[in-house]
């Protein structure tokens, strides 16, 4: 069999950005898959357990008996495995750069759009400008730019698409939050428009309101 | 010029673990490099904060006018430009188990085995044992193998073995915890052993009691 053959299967969650960002990698690159829905977070499968028993957590995609936890994990197995439509770059110092910012939008977008703003310790104010501070960085290196990838949708749009418009700006919205106004972030909001405009990205969108009621459960949880 | 040419820089400090894996990479690659040390975590260099804006941190990898941070990013570039003693599996799905296990032990074994045990919220013992099993997955993992890579060292070996034994290892010693004793870590132990035998490596470890100073004085500092 070859390596790109094979059942795939998903373990995800509706409201995970990080299992959004697999189906729109396997979704662009046309491979078929089945996707498992997990009932999270009290009621994890024995699958997902057993599948993956360090985190405990999804996505988790299982190829020819190879098991992937962690998505940019498995964003790379994917891009290695079916080639068309590449998601990362071959040179060796772009593939860096990509991993680079698709990093920062998983620790520090979150940590101050999410994580900081839900807690506000220095008052909310203050919260929003430190999160946008972190987010001005994704509004110089998109800039001049069709996508972070370059032309075509890529990693970090992968990335930060399945974490910013389609996760955070859903709890920012539920908090009355106009975080990314487009006169400061006129970049990042038309990146946003374009990605919008992406059939396989608008798959893998949560429904609006159901997920702006989840993120707001999640934020009680994190306070 | 080819790829692999030109003058390489690495901005690092003596006890980090971060830096110490790239040099690791780098000598054993022979990849002839000029060593800038910084002075941390109070006097950053000009440099350092111009090469590393967003995190400002070590190590940074400087090669033909391209900047790198973040010690994974690095090897993994190290590895792609220098392809002589590859690091990392050419397999995508090795590949992607040993970007886990290195990331695993970059999150996990240095929250619990440093983080956690510096608080000890519940208690020193508590603290130890919860260590011990996430180090337990390391020992699995190794077992039956010489390095983590398999016959010679590889991404995890350099990633877990300047974390390990040769940086938290030191501040176990100095808070007198034997955290991975022989008779319930076998495996690891004889790897630390394997690994302590390298020369490119044994070039990378810090000087002891200097180090053990240091990890209690920045134990001191998390607190």
């Amino acid at each position: 069999m070859a390596e790109n053959e094979g059942v795939v299967k998903l373990l995800g969650f509706w409201a995970s950005p990080f299992s959004r960002r697999v189906e729109m990698a396997l979704k662009l690159k046309g491979v078929p898959y089945e996707y498992l829905e997990e009932d999270l977070p009290n009621n994890k499968s024995p699958l997902l357990l057993e599948l993956n028993p360090v985190h405990k957590k999804v996505p988790v995609l299982v190829h020819n008996g190879k098991i992937l936890p962690e998505s940019h994990l498995i964003l790379e197995y994917i891009d290695k495995t079916w080639q068309s439509n590449p998601i990362l770059p071959q040179d060796p110092y772009q593939k860096s750069m990509a991993r680079f910012w698709a990093k920062f939008v998983d620790e520090q977008v979150i940590t101050l759009g999410f994580r900081s703003l839900v807690k506000a310790e220095k008052g909310r104010e203050v919260a929003i400008e430190e999160a946008r501070e972190i987010i001005m960085f994704l509004e110089k290196e998109v800039t001049g730019k069709d996508f972070f990838g370059g032309k075509t949708i890529g990693f970090v749009d992968m990335v930060a698409g399945s974490i910013i418009p389609f996760c955070l700006a859903r709890l920012w919205e539920g908090m009355g939050i106009d975080m990314i106004p487009e006169e400061k972030f006129p970049e990042l909001n038309r990146w946003i428009k374009r990605l919008s405009e992406i059939e396989t990205v608008r798959e893998c969108i949560p429904h609006r309101e159901k997920h702006i009621q989840h993120m707001m459960k999640v934020a009680e949880r994190y306070k």
